[in-house]
């Protein structure tokens, strides 16, 4: 299968890179970061192309553009992982619009588009007969669209709950593990990497928000949008209320669930006692599916990072690769 | 897609239930339990089939066998659920391939055909360009063989550990929560319906040994047999292994492992901390799989059951008739 890359960032070079490294029967055959393009119909190689960007900040030639690519380029599928404003979608929305309109897969790690059209993007995926694949854009490697979509085939999803924020996460382990304030903790996570300057999305619970109404548009059919969450975040947490809870073996944690029965969605700090599954360390991800037939399923993993995302968008390629036929 | 259904015990009755109950695309044509069976092109309903066999203990007529039903009956897929000698893997074995020779697609409960004959069934369903799945063999209603054929597809698996047998961790749990003995845990678990009454299978850790044959074999190519495990079942540990474990807050489980950079499988019990990923309770399995790129994923669910067994059976049935093409 022919691919073409637009975002050669860390998760597009980490695509490349294991393309590169294992035989999985993907060719690359374009590549476009923001301010240039390549393309090879016989393949380009990987490795050369991150040396380059490493070298001189671009992939390819200056006028290049992602738009030329996805409409001249020669390849099956189009792996989106462009930098994207989160509130507009762009330029994401208008890539993946207009390699489904070329119908052309696509694979995308962004949120925007799926949280905010994915009615109207699916539409266009079925019309023109491909896939349209956003693995990366919940839980990081964690297969969780796979698995409610394959794995659980079959069953009635009642409630599906857990921990869709690693900073949140490691914030709470921190408080209550080293006994630091929300403050303290936030500096922590800043230091190592795992917040960013500006934690809002994170710790007000915006970021688990947008994976529910993912999760509740592309897999439950329920159409919300962010202002249908109820959502507290853990920014006004205190340490009391944490010491409270350890003294009788329970903790805190910032939970999403979606209730299928009832249609609602909520993000907010619980109480839940400390061998409770989703009671999972530093920057992990826990999902709990309570379904009907399967009972409950809980996945743990890594819910962020370059490489974990990378390994979602290659699982989403080899799915096309090997199984479109008559399924979405 | 036209199902028949070989085994109508609790499990080909659960799937027939499901079946009727949910509109899944599926219609079944052809039933068979060991005494009798029914056909009909056009679709057979049922709850009427359900009813005959809990009135008459038969599903359809005597003198219709399995073999009349698979080369005769009018369907797509054969699911195959009925009661299997785990050493011979017949009748089961003979079913899979008189089915597959017959260009079905086959879906399996039994671990014995895929465990001894693996290579054999996934050549002739090949041969005939037919699915032959088995997800329910391994752990019950959780999607392993799924998560590690697609979810984490890409990746290249290092390790594979965790707890394959309910049974065991039932009584586990119970020497550890209650201070019992394996004879008291073991009595127990009998009494509720979690231990068979000869549990040599379950205690001596061959049935986990036997799951990490089928992962070994399917998922990881490196062709192993029951011998090959290394495996030390709980029959023999003390109340006072646990006891001690205890009070330096670990615990005792029963891991089965496979470490696929060296080859080896192993079974046996293992002293870990009380908060590890892997310490679930009562009769919930367990896998951890150590990846290269999308790190560590934990899966937690029910590892039996036959409404359980059912859903994976089903997910097999939905996959086959939605992505089936090119993948296997």
């Amino acid at each position: 299968m022919r691919i073409a890359i637009l975002g050669f960032g860390s998760v597009g070079r980490g695509i490349a890179q294991i393309i590169a490294e294992k035989n999985l029967g993907l060719t690359i055959t374009a590549i476009a970061d923001s301010k240039s393009g390549c393309m090879d119909s016989t393949g380009i190689d990987p490795l050369e192309i991150i040396k380059r960007k490493e070298d001189t900040g671009l992939c390819g030639e200056k006028g290049i553009t992602a738009e030329y690519i996805i409409q001249n380029a020669e390849y099956d599928a189009l792996v989106e992982v462009t930098p994207t404003n989160a509130e507009t979608a762009e330029p994401s929305l208008g890539y993946i619009r207009l390699a489904l309109s070329e119908g052309r897969h696509v694979v995308t790690s962004n949120k925007g588009p799926i949280a905010l059209n994915y009615n109207e993007l699916k539409e266009l995926a079925e019309e023109n007969g491909i896939c349209l694949k956003f693995e990366a854009t919940v839980c990081g490697a964690i297969p969780i669209i796979q698995t409610l979509q394959y794995g659980l085939a079959g069953n009635r999803v009642k409630k599906l709950y857990g921990i869709f924020n690693g900073t949140c996460n490691y914030i709470l382990t921190r408080m209550a593990d080293e006994k630091l304030t929300y403050k303290e903790a936030l500096l922590e996570a800043r230091e190592l990497g795992y917040a960013e300057a500006d934690p809002t999305y994170d710790v007000e619970g915006i970021d688990a928000a947008i994976k529910l109404v993912i999760l509740a548009n592309t897999i439950f059919g329920i159409n919300k949008r962010l202002e249908d969450v109820e959502i507290t975040g853990i920014n006004s947490l205190t340490s009391q209320a944490l010491e409270l809870a350890e003294e009788d073996e329970l903790t805190i944690r910032l939970i999403g669930e979606i209730n299928n029965e009832k249609g609602t969605l909520k993000v907010s700090p619980r109480v839940i006692p400390k061998d409770h599954t989703l009671v999972v360390h530093d920057t992990l991800n826990a999902v709990t599916i309570d379904t009907d037939l399967a009972g409950e399923i809980t996945l743990i993993g890594k819910g962020a990072g370059s490489i974990e995302t990378a390994s979602a968008i290659i699982s989403d390629l080899l799915f096309i690769s090997n199984c479109h036929d008559r399924g979405p």
